[in-house]
């Protein structure tokens, strides 16, 4: 048996070294950072691993587009699915919007009066939305020329002004993006929106199944990264049962298994569905993801050539 | 101020007393279980009132399949939101499978061995995804005349075996089935699979959004029952939002705002966004939903003539 | 493998037929509660059984005084562990206040000019500690000749006016009551102002473990209900190691064992202790206890003589 | 309104620079450990405030010790109120034994054959509670000389071998511990023991309280960190009461104000009592303390002269 090392702060210390202190606590909550991180790293050191990121909760109103627009533009990202929202909420700050620390007790009647929308503790100008029908009026032919909803989404990427975007990331490194729940979002109510003025156009609801599977399928060795649950996490996960199994896995959730559900349920159980490989490496962190992850990804920045 | 009043327990008491009970405890958990029983009574009796039911978490295998059944058939729910799990594990038991009681802590590369798959303590025999196949095989021709994913649902629906099912009583009592993450299920994997084996056949992601939001903008009054959040409250929400607000809402759910997501938000956030109406009634319910809709549909049921 | 039957709300069911349609469910939220109600009642007709109960969490403000008085007064609790603040709750209403219904959203710094207290959306007016104070000045001599926390509190019970309260049922039923964290409650800052006017009196710390420990260790066989975790909870643990384990044991808690505290910690784990039996029948509800505590003892009621 | 600025990673960099990173955030997860670790810094430059730590949860077994030993020596803690609990493992730790990391998962009949005790997922070996046995039997005719509660875990601390452990540390930098609950504990189990074999030894259960009080009347200003709930926090806050309020707060949970109970309560809940000052400075950080501790300290270290 390991004893437990009890974690030493030093002044000045990096966050790797942190990290790796953490691993000393055995897997209670900080125990199990460090494990997310050695095996974050593991993954990505493996050459023949194809990594799935899946990506739910209010991310980018939180705080985290950066750290994943610089997660993915790392190279070690091959497959990315996310929500409608997270996404809508990229186009928004790529048109140059901004989300505002806001408050939680707000009186929601008084913010609606004020044209702002409350996302818990942050805000968001409902002004927003106008701007963005705008984008999409005026980019709407060529974004109606796309087939599929990843084709649709890497077009959406290239078409947003410069700016450090996850769409952008995506389409000028040929990182896949799927979001089969499109029509939940701002962006699937801007196609709503064109449709209601007579445009034809829409898109199909399975056909990405093909390429996500395919790319499971295909690959020697699947790594797995869930940020919340949610339709993503699922979404990659009835992929793996394609692919025998992901060998290795992280998953940061303030979900819990006890419920029953989907988002919440610990990796290990994929093992009995053949979503994960037994001899897998996985770990679930039972943490807000605004807090693990920034954690976890400097310490395997860290790690990177 | 009205004082709390001690819930007192008499024996063989209804349930609907219990609930009434409750109603004293303020708002804490039994209360708030009470006020979502008196809202959700105040929503159906409201003959202006549409009522939009989203259904997420592991509803089916956790034993709620009968009361949902009951509470689409009782006439009251007028739009149906679900994600595509709970539809596919309907549609499990409708061609005959069952859930089994198992357990948490059992050995998941066990029961991969066995053919059980664990949804966290409840088990599924594996061979149900090759019936289900057989069933898409022998039906597929019918079901891709469909032009929509409602379409698609009602004909599901439709040519079900008899039996008390969710699809089937949608199909029979004409309540439109929204399910807009449908590629993320078991029925997503059944039409990959006809794909795979060179069937044309897709349906449109963004169509449906037509129809809900209709039915939000065209009805006097509007009321939101939220069972788990994800997909269907986000997109019942999003439509809400064409109605000027909901006039009344309950959400039964394990998450909680302070993750700041979409699904544990508190409805009153709803507010901000003109999602709710100011002067609207509704409702957080901090609990497992198969422990608290059962106590709040009995008590609401008491009630209807 | 036993199947989930789901679970089928009829009208004007009663609430114990309503749990023993949740034992359908097998053994999440629903099948949980039912699961309790099994082994609660398996543990009150054990004729041999000694039953200790802890009582922590917010539940005299929450509406649970009578519910426990009911169970206490069934003659099925032997031992009766609480928190102070519940005690303290319990001497407010007997001395004639009330909780109120309020706000969780309510702005604190006005309620603190007006003179409530807020226990999350509970309020209490903070002139019964004036009251308070009055009834233990008058009544210290003869508190103060008690010797131990367990006579001071059947004491206490005792001069109590009359009323339904938890402290005077215990003292009229001759159940014991152990507090080991009594400092920490408005009871304890009565006595620290009784000490502060000079009076000599207190009560030894330790002293109560001899009498918990005996009972635990004559009786033939224990069995554990734990209302939220805290001391009583680890309190009732740590006698048990002396009795060889508990044979029964229902707890209902908010509390997840990830975390590693004794408060969420499953019983389960009391088996490495030698706190529960390896062979007990045991199970955890993760569940507002004010939720579920009034489906479970409506159910066990209806089975009681 | 400020705007939220997305946490940048840069390879290499410092724990307190990714925390001032987590500033950017606004007040979801990263936001409040970065306005934790500012309200931290703040009440430790605050000449004129007195510290008091409330310390719960499974800590010391968590990996902690080093940390708190850390906090308690940098001379900023003026107070210390621990559980019970923590205090044991301490003990265990400075006689000579380890916390081992184990798994949540192994089977707790096999662990009692073996002789050891789980902590979630944390091991420890049954055999020190005899060592630990020997240690009071060995020093009681000194410890039985205290008086009370504190001068007793003082006592403790300057016997116990030399070894970086929190007793020790309290009892060397004369820092006050206060433990209301020890009764429930392994030290509490001890003191039981003597008292079985005869020893003549108590101590009074209220005493401390005119000490904490003191403590907190006496002082210009007073700065509260609360690491888990418990009695810890709650015998801290209710001595508040006489001090017009905490200036400053810091609280560390994983539970939530939802269910009403003293551990999960808001900070803000306390200006309603007169706990909390209304111009105070606090936050709440909903997060597992071994992750957002280690975060929060080491930026705070820091900033220390």
């Amino acid at each position: 048996m390991k004893p437990v090392n009890h974690i030493s702060i030093k002044k000045g210390m990096k966050v790797s070294d942190l990290v790796n202190q953490m691993a000393g606590s055995g897997v209670m909550g900080a125990g199990r950072v460090a494990k997310a991180s050695v095996i974050m790293s593991e993954m990505f050191s493996d050459k023949e691993c194809t990594v799935f990121l899946g990506l739910a909760g209010a991310m980018v109103p939180g705080g985290m587009k950066n750290l994943l627009v610089d997660m993915l533009k790392s190279g070690r990202i091959n497959v990315f699915v996310s929500t409608g929202a997270n996404l809508t909420h990229d186009v928004f700050e790529a048109l140059g919007f901004n989300h505002f620390q806001g408050c939680a007790k707000a009186d929601d009647a008084k913010l609606h009066k004020e044209g702002i929308d409350r996302i818990y503790d942050t805000f968001l100008k409902n002004e927003v939305y106008e701007k963005m029908e705008d984008f999409f009026k005026k980019n709407f032919d060529e974004l109606s020329r796309t087939k599929n909803i990843q084709e649709f989404l890497w077009k959406l990427g290239e078409i947003l002004p410069e700016s450090d975007s996850i769409l952008k990331v995506c389409y000028e490194k040929n990182i896949p993006v799927f979001c089969p729940g499109i029509a939940d979002s701002g962006i699937g109510l801007m196609i709503w929106g064109r449709q209601a003025e007579g445009k034809k156009f829409d898109l199909p609801v399975f056909e990405d199944m093909k390429e996500i599977i395919s790319l499971a399928w295909d690959s020697k060795k699947n790594g797995v990264i869930y940020i919340g649950g949610g339709l993503p996490k699922n979404f990659i996960q009835q992929s793996m049962q394609f692919s025998k199994g992901a060998m290795y896995g992280v998953q940061i959730s303030t979900d819990m298994p006890q419920w029953g559900g989907s988002s919440g349920a610990n990796l290990c159980e994929g093992i009995s569905w053949g979503k994960m490989k037994e001899e897998g490496r996985y770990i679930d962190v039972y943490c807000d993801a605004t807090i693990a992850l920034p954690l976890i990804w400097a310490s395997v920045k860290s790690k990177l050539p």
